[in-house]
């Protein structure tokens, strides 16, 4: 299952449109469809002004790279290069580099920014352009070997690499695009045979919305002291105008994201407003009946994400919940109490009489990116805790009259989810005509609250233990893997999976934590090339939410 | 012989700085010399005052592309490719293009400028950058074929495509660098499977500072109209805020370069102060001992050229004149008149105590670039015309009672001349210990009044109808060719060849004329890749002069 897959599999119809089949040639096609206007009287149009009033300043630091170094295979390594130092970056300006020559600046750590140099020659006189490629390095493989032949099915233009000419040397450059990285490679494609380039004054311009200073952990364990400063770095590069999925890609805000981002950000920089601005976003860009966006497009102007997923539009609820009980801002919370209940309300179309949420077949569900992961418990029991936090949501903001049926319909999805997904035999919920055996259905039958707190713990230990149960590829599922290992009491074997996984990425060289990662097979990628994978990505940012609460303890 | 060659082979002494001898590997280096700052009593602070004073306003104009065009490979035209009409401009916004697939436009004639266009989306969401390779075409060649493997010696920055990324669609772009162009192939290296691209809204910027509107010629042949024309539109296209040799490359203002734009330009937009402009800005850019650049850069800050060129220097002089002669502009004449007599001073120390020039074997004659060329007839011929022409400046303004000497020097140059070089018997001038008989050598020694007109004549006819001798290779010595069989009274010779030369780049489809043309070998490049030549010259576009003025009458 992939993003893309999905969004085909659920064709927004292409009748009037050509091209949408792909294919050779150009060919003639009308007009696109503009979007409907809101109607002002929709409050989507109030909601649109809110997130408008919250955009959040942009805070730009000016940093100096630490070393020019050289990437040197190492296939000990899960990336198989480790950097080694040329020399400290302050010597880059006593070296000049002529057609063929290249450097690797390494800027210490990641950032989302723009680049910045002073383009000095060296020789006769510049008699011609330099045309330079700057390849953008999130983590060593970027820099290290060759992007191309790219083999990846999303588009190459998410590959961190730029072509630029500069005509009227010496010349200030300054690159207008913003990229996600620690390591700048500068190849000089050509120059004349008159002059040789000097570059002075490197710098990155990191760039995030993350105002607040966030003081280190305070930690026995190193390790965990240093999984907290690259989560809390993950979360900062991501924070922008909106919460980003990440900096590199592909930059959008995704519901099941923000969930995340939200709960490490009320523990780390606490800028309220931009999830408060996020949920906005999500309510003004919804679907005609009010169904809420996978993802929302922020520029060049906001715009709906077409795609859907079932499990994201449930967590806009636990979302509201986790902002009204971070900041009591119950204003807000009521504002948006109407976009809360029509989720479930949506979503309710597709529960049958027994209480069994049926998979159309149309819709994506997501839980992980797994290719084998069955999701039938995993929704079912995600939607029971969906359920839960928004009647707690109501009772906390006063309309728990309006869903004065949700505890039934609790109780006959759990019911239902215990008959159809409960092995008690196993001691393991199953799923699907398989009864395959996953951590998603183990994960989120103990969080929607379907198990005891003892068959969570055997469900959940038999699983983990488990050589054949399908795992997680992706910390986002591994959050919840956590969430539900604490609410199952499972608090050591919590803090031991947090510190194997997200430690495992650190022992690699993370500075930021990734989109995928598969200790199994560091170097899979989702979308068929790890250039295009995205080093920097918050929904894996969350273990400062776990450890700066105190959760792992006891 | 190559004008980077010949760069090289005068070259600048690299003794203190790193990487002039190129090589692989970065190097440590020292800083480079800064340039010795300009006395304030120095001259040519003033002179760069008065230059700076004088940068023109640049006019930018909007034009549609015509056609939707699609290369067809042609054996029987110069450039092996026409261009056929796909569709008109006009209906671009009915198409839509995906990953691999391109267009090319026609905007039906050159100019410099930029390119703007918005980038709109068809299909489901843009959901990835959009990659496209645009490349700027002067002549079917540059978007018919691909540009790589590049084979030139020239830096492949010289090429003219681009990449770029474009973020957040739909987005209006506008390219920030300055192409030369007719047409604009774009290829779409890629967007997702989600999208196809359309083109909406394709602007060139067309760029100028020639103001005035200049009538079409009025003549009887259609050829010598469409002629004009075309060399009107190679002279607009130069002339920014220098008169730039070629604006794809090297944009760089020539001294020989600049005589024949001053020409054509008289007879043409009358934009004076640019011929002023740029003899200030040779005058402020010297070498320390005041001979003048064979070139000057003008961005990021005017910079002296380095190289320099013995007739180019001596043409000064003749520019000099020749603007005094169109503007009356006795003032600027009497302020450089010192540059003009000290290029002489210069110069005059490789003549011998015969009257002879004789080359020193560490300076740059250019005369033309044909390889074969022996140019010491060539040379000897120039320099008698420059010596006449700066007495003939120094009698306008009064000051030839400084050059006292000239007269006499101008006598035994030319009996030096025409003993060396005068071969009575076979009625030609003869160069080098090959006795080489070359178009070059009769134009100079004709110009130069060392032949009476009877042997101009003679030796004009005799060159140019013999199937050995070494023939002009740039429009620039053609232009020459011209001049002299009008002085030597051959003015029907000379519109025939005009027309067959000229009108031989129309014929193979020009708009503007070219850099190089010989029309034996139309695909010869200077710098080893035809896609390194530049399509429009401004030392080609004098036939406005003789046109406009009359001269090929009679």
């Amino acid at each position: 299952m992939n993003r893309r897959d999905v969004l085909f599999a659920m064709g927004g119809s292409c009748t009037a449109l050509a091209g949408c089949g792909g294919g050779g040639g150009s060919s003639p096609t009308q007009a696109p469809e503009p979007p409907p206007p809101v109607d002002p009287g929709d409050p989507r149009a109030a909601w649109a002004a809110t997130a408008q009033s919250l955009i959040p300043t942009l805070i730009e630091t000016e940093q100096r790279p630490i070393d020019i170094v050289r990437a040197v295979a190492d296939p000990s390594l899960p990336l198989r290069f480790r950097m080694e130092r040329e020399a400290t970056a302050d010597l880059l300006n006593t070296y000049t580099f002529g057609k063929g020559e290249s450097f690797i600046l390494d800027f210490g750590g990641h950032r989302a920014g723009f680049l910045s140099f002073e383009l000095q020659t060296v020789g006769r006189a510049p008699d011609a352009p330099a045309r330079l490629r700057l390849t953008f390095g999130e983590v060593p493989t970027d820099v290290a070997e060759p992007l191309y032949p790219y083999n990846g099915r999303l588009s190459q233009g998410w590959l961190p690499d730029e072509v630029i000419n500069v005509d009227d040397l010496p010349q200030a450059v300054r690159l207008p695009r913003r990229y996600a990285f620690r390591y700048v490679k500068v190849e000089v494609i050509d120059t004349s045979g008159e002059f040789r380039l000097r570059f002075e004054n490197v710098k990155a311009h990191a760039i995030t919305s993350a105002a607040t200073a966030v003081a280190p952990l305070v930690a026995d364990a190193e390790m965990l002291r240093r999984i907290d400063e690259v989560a809390v770095a993950t979360l900062r590069d991501c924070m922008q105008t909106t919460f980003e999925d990440g900096p590199r890609r592909d930059r959008r805000l995704w519901l099941g994201d923000l969930r995340l981002q939200g709960l490490a950000n009320y523990a780390t920089f606490r800028q309220n407003d931009l999830v408060k601005r996020c949920l906005y976003l999500f309510a003004s860009l919804s679907r005609e009946d009010g169904f809420v966006a996978a993802c929302v497009y922020e520029k060049p102007v906001p715009r709906y994400g077409e795609a859907h997923i079932i499990d994201y539009a449930a967590l806009f609820n636990v979302t509201l919940l986790d902002y009204l009980v971070a900041t009591g801002d119950t204003a807000t919370a009521r504002d948006l109490w109407p976009v809360a209940k029509r989720q479930l309300e949506i979503i309710a179309q597709g529960i049958d009489a027994n209480g069994l949420y049926r998979d159309p077949g149309n819709v994506w569900i997501f839980i992980d990116w797994s290719d084998p992961l069955d999701r039938n418990a995993a929704i079912q029991g995600l939607l029971i805790y969906a359920y839960r936090q928004t009647l707690d949501l109501a009772r906390r903001i006063g309309t728990e009259g309006e869903v004065s049926g949700y505890q039934a319909r609790i109780d006959v999805m759990t019911a239902a989810a215990r008959q159809t997904y409960w092995d008690d035999a196993q001691g393991v919920a199953v799923s699907g005509a398989s009864r395959q055996v996953s951590w998603a259905s183990q994960v989120w039958l103990t969080l929607g609250g379907v198990l005891s707190p003892t068959e969570s713990e055997r469900a959940l230990t038999t699983a983990l233990d488990s050589p054949t149960a399908v795992r997680p590829t992706t910390p986002y599922l591994y959050h919840y893997v956590i969430e539900a290992l604490l609410a199952a009491g499972l608090n050591a074997r919590a803090r031991q999976l947090l510190e194997s996984y997200w430690g495992g990425m650190v022992a690699a060289g993370a500075d930021t934590f990734w989109e995928l990662y598969d200790p199994a097979q560091p170097l899979s990628a989702n979308y068929g090339d790890i250039h295009a994978t995205s080093y920097c990505h918050a929904w894996s940012c969350t273990p400062s939410y776990f450890l700066r609460r105190g959760l792992l303890q006891g």
